[in-house]
């Protein structure tokens, strides 16, 4: 009954098994491994992306803060939704990349922003003025950080906002494997053909150890990219290690078969939670993380028996009356079982 | 024969395991996972250093740049021996962290520092003067650049002289294990008991997939450092398979078995090349990084026959008289065998 | 009829006289002139501040970015008014300086913050977690940038807030003289002695050519601020003249007189627009700035009639309707005349 | 007999004169008042470059950095040579302003880089190889820090070397009016037509109170230039008043006159110096700083009675033997009369 996040879950067998295949033998270092060629050939063809760059760094952060670095200078703003990963969960890691660029935050319901009002905000950064920081990139994330997802139409029309200004555009995919699944969108539609320019492709949180790549869909980009990864210090000696978790998770469509396990076990816990009185889901749940509310008599319950999730925004007060309703972020993941949802669902309920 | 770097060879095989057999079930990520807390404890009692604060990082760069960054202010600089793995293969990292310090190259033979020729450097930096940068922080590499390797002494000397000018001292261990071996001294004499404030404890040129552990010995400074790798996105949310590498190596002197193998093999093909006609070792060759020279020929016949090692600082004229001297480097790992070595010599024999 | 900015204004005639008296012969230089010892004097007595370490630059930019960069480290936040200078007007330049520290937006009417729009801010700020950016310094504005004034009670509920965190303040007092004519309030009182720790005290907009002096009263960060100075290159060699506008806008209490007199001239300006039928004050304006707003036939016709000042947020659509409401800022300076004032009312009302 | 620095001498009287015409009234601020764009005109006339962009700082340091800025990517290199003032004298502010970028630097005798030694330099950073910084810029003082001075054809030379690599060219010219009065080539000859790209065309040390000229030839990088300059906290919001500085500087050839009597001074001095038994020029003096040497017991004598200027690297031992010879800086400006040269030659000649 572990949902406090797809991080607490471990490798997936098949990429630790592709980790142990790459040890024999010796190895041409720092991302010139043999095995890197061939990610590079699927990821490009997995996008339908033949000239994409693609390179691979270890942590979600590192993916994020290296894009928009090659995408905004230090003058610069950043557009992303108030509740972004970048702009809650990275330690300032955007602005150290970038050399100081500042994030504007966006308003918007369920972590989403809309093309209104990334509009204003936009709208609302003086052009051409000296005196203030100069129109950047957008940064959406999806799967959002309330679990909602953007569809492709959806990413279209933010887009086309930056568009109109003529501002590029990074998706932090930290959990891209669960929004393909949930929109049945093609990588490609999901990613370029609605107008991102450098995406984040995760693969840690959905079974990898510690990889995830950036695909950078113009290539011009590409050796500014190389050398702010080196000098960022997440250029990997012995990479081919990276390369056979990617390597892994592309071959036989394993990275859609682990997020739609996560995304099945999601909805499994969604339809009953939706059975539980005085339990309800706060945020549209389209992917693996739902947030829900019910009565702290519950948590207590739940928790006390071994569950593990997150109270949000934590319990202010946890000598406080039972009935008080308290929110909660359960995460499922690709090692999440029907045993664990049922035998949540049952402590919720009461029933255990 | 493969000679170019130990960052080519793979994964011990203990190390491998520790990595597998970390990963069933759940575990709490970001640096909080119960093996962590084991790796913290083996650290300091190795290193004798009950109140050290112990970090993992991936990259030998990252545990270098961010170490230095908690030592020095944007204003002051580093000092560092002109051929530093800091100064001359991290493409600005150090910059990158410290917010621009500025690196002070430091001459001396063998690619050590000298008592004299880093008090030089101090001493032409002005003291409290405006105008100027201020003295900062001294970073030695052991085993260094060129092979040689400092002993406890001599590491004593030189941190006294930062010592005199109130300088903290960082040691790039990329290869400690190495320079424990070679000189015999226990990791304390070779850290902190010869002065040494911030200690970049390699691990993955020494049999790890990817990881290095930072040791400072002056907890003060811990918290800052969290905050410092964080923003670097150099914490790892799946952080167990970090810990289970640092654990593995850790356990029963695998760390010093493995670097004794290198050391061991290292000195097999220096009594080997010294009997080589025209071969020359142009650095004291003290643990597994051995300089060499040899004759043109002699490389295009190795080479050509599978060897795989640098020339250095490369031949100029590929195509150039068969009896120039060409500089070599070789340089052992865990994974060397005395087959590899044996075949290596006769081939520069020219037997093969 | 110059109302666009106090920037626009000429050097008071004493502040001038003095530059002109410090030309002859050699002076020492990067401010180790012996006007500046004076300065120096002046500043620590007028604000009943003798430890306090005093410094001039040339610009407000640099007094702001260099205060914040004393106080924050670039992985902390400052707490500011979301139209505060330094978030709008500054070109990023606290996020350059301090190394990406994350400007904080602070709600609260007539660009003032309230303790408790700046108590949300804060504790929204999660303390001690390693992934979000950690709680830095608090920035007030005094006189607001929508002309507002902070009275010494208000300023110390707002840094009340900032010491139940443990946070340092500093105050943009760009035109403090304007806040200490207005309130009546003693130049301690409206800094340390109400919770400042280091204030840009501006000079420039009040009178002089070019010249704020950034007052730390706690001194220990003052060696830090001089090498900040000095790296941001804002030392001046020819120091003496800034020293000798500083020395003289302190003579004889001139930085007062001067605020007075602009204050002067908002306040009949303030009285003469309270008259004009469809013209309103939009925002309380304590000091010499004055927000205000009529219809779009008046700002025609006053500004064809060659009145200077800003319509806010700009006319959006300049070709509109005469009656539709347009914003407008008036500044006035100590050069701002009663004949300026008046012609302008006659204009504004349609006589002229 | 103030021969410390061509800092500590004041403005000159035209200078002054235009400083003050320029107070009366309002003029537009942030660099677009009517003057600035007379300045633009002259400065591209003189320079005979039609299209340069021209901008004002107030620092030389500001103008270096802010230079280097627009020329480096924050992992590249900046050659200088290694007495540079950029490297010496601005506590690191190129690396504050580039981001970080590495000053690379360049032997060669009397403070000149050669052809030779330059492309030394350039050649050994490793081209491509992603773990070393890049090679960026070329960054050449003229009037060198040891007084000495490139002519047209030197320069030629070692921008050729620049643009064999196709690395641009910044030029500190805080004493560019000295070096062309002391090679009579025109303004153009000694900067783009002889391969700068862009230009520090220092006015403070020559007669001015504050202020120094970015030209950049290359117009396409000048909006970038404007937004660092602004983030810099460098843009100045009275900025008439650098201005009128420039503007007269410019007028007349008054910038000419005024270096022309300083490089007048210095031959004086040189002249006298030669028949002084014991001293000795110690490198070309072609301008207005001379290096030079003579006793102590001189030297006692000289300061004894109120002679200013450097003793270089400084006294190491005030208390020494008489006759130990001892270096001495010695910098003219246009304020230097032939009464204060006569009169340090008869107290160095010991007849005073």
């Amino acid at each position: 009954m572990y949902f406090a996040s797809d991080n607490s879950s471990g490798v997936a067998p098949e990429i630790l098994a592709a980790v142990t295949a790459a040890n024999p033998g010796y190895a041409p270092s720092y991302g010139t491994d043999p095995v890197m060629d061939r990610v590079r050939a699927r990821i490009r063809d997995l996008f339908e992306a033949p000239e994409a760059a693609v390179y691979l760094v270890a942590t979600g952060t590192a993916a994020n803060a290296l894009s928009l670095a090659v995408l905004v200078e230090p003058w610069q703003t950043v557009y992303c939704h108030r509740l972004a990963h970048i702009e809650q969960d990275e330690c300032g890691a955007p602005e150290f990349f970038t050399g100081g660029a500042k994030l504007v935050l966006v308003d918007g319901e369920n972590a989403k922003m809309t093309p209104e009002t990334l509009r204003a905000r936009i709208a609302a950064t003086r052009k051409g003025d000296v005196h203030g920081v100069q129109r950047g990139a957008v940064s959406i994330t999806n799967v959002t950080e309330l679990g909602s997802v953007y569809s492709a139409d959806e990413l279209r029309a933010l887009t086309g906002v930056a568009r109109e200004y003529g501002l590029p555009v990074h998706l932090d995919g930290a959990r891209f494997a669960n929004a393909v699944v949930a929109t049945g969108a093609s990588p490609a539609e999901l990613s370029w053909k609605s107008g991102v320019d450098v995406l984040s492709f995760g693969g840690t949180k959905n079974g990898c150890m510690g990889v995830e790549a950036v695909v950078i869909f113009d290539p011009r980009r590409a050796w500014e990219f190389e050398l702010r990864r080196k000098r960022g210090a997440h250029l990997f000696s012995k990479h081919r290690y990276l390369s056979a978790q990617m390597d892994a998770y592309l071959t036989d469509g394993l990275w859609l078969s682990l997020a739609g396990r996560a995304n099945a076990m999601a909805d499994r816990l969604k339809a009953g939670l939706a059975t539980v009185p005085g339990a309800a889901i706060t945020h549209p749940a389209d992917a693996n993380v739902i947030f829900a509310a019910w009565p702290r008599a519950l948590h207590r319950h739940a928790l006390g028996a071994g569950a593990r999730y997150y109270q949000v925004p934590g319990d202010p007060d946890p000598e406080g009356p039972d009935d008080a309703v308290i929110g909660a972020r359960l995460v499922t993941s690709w090692s999440t079982t029907e045993e664990d949802v049922d035998r949540f669902l049952a402590l919720i309920r009461g029933q255990d």
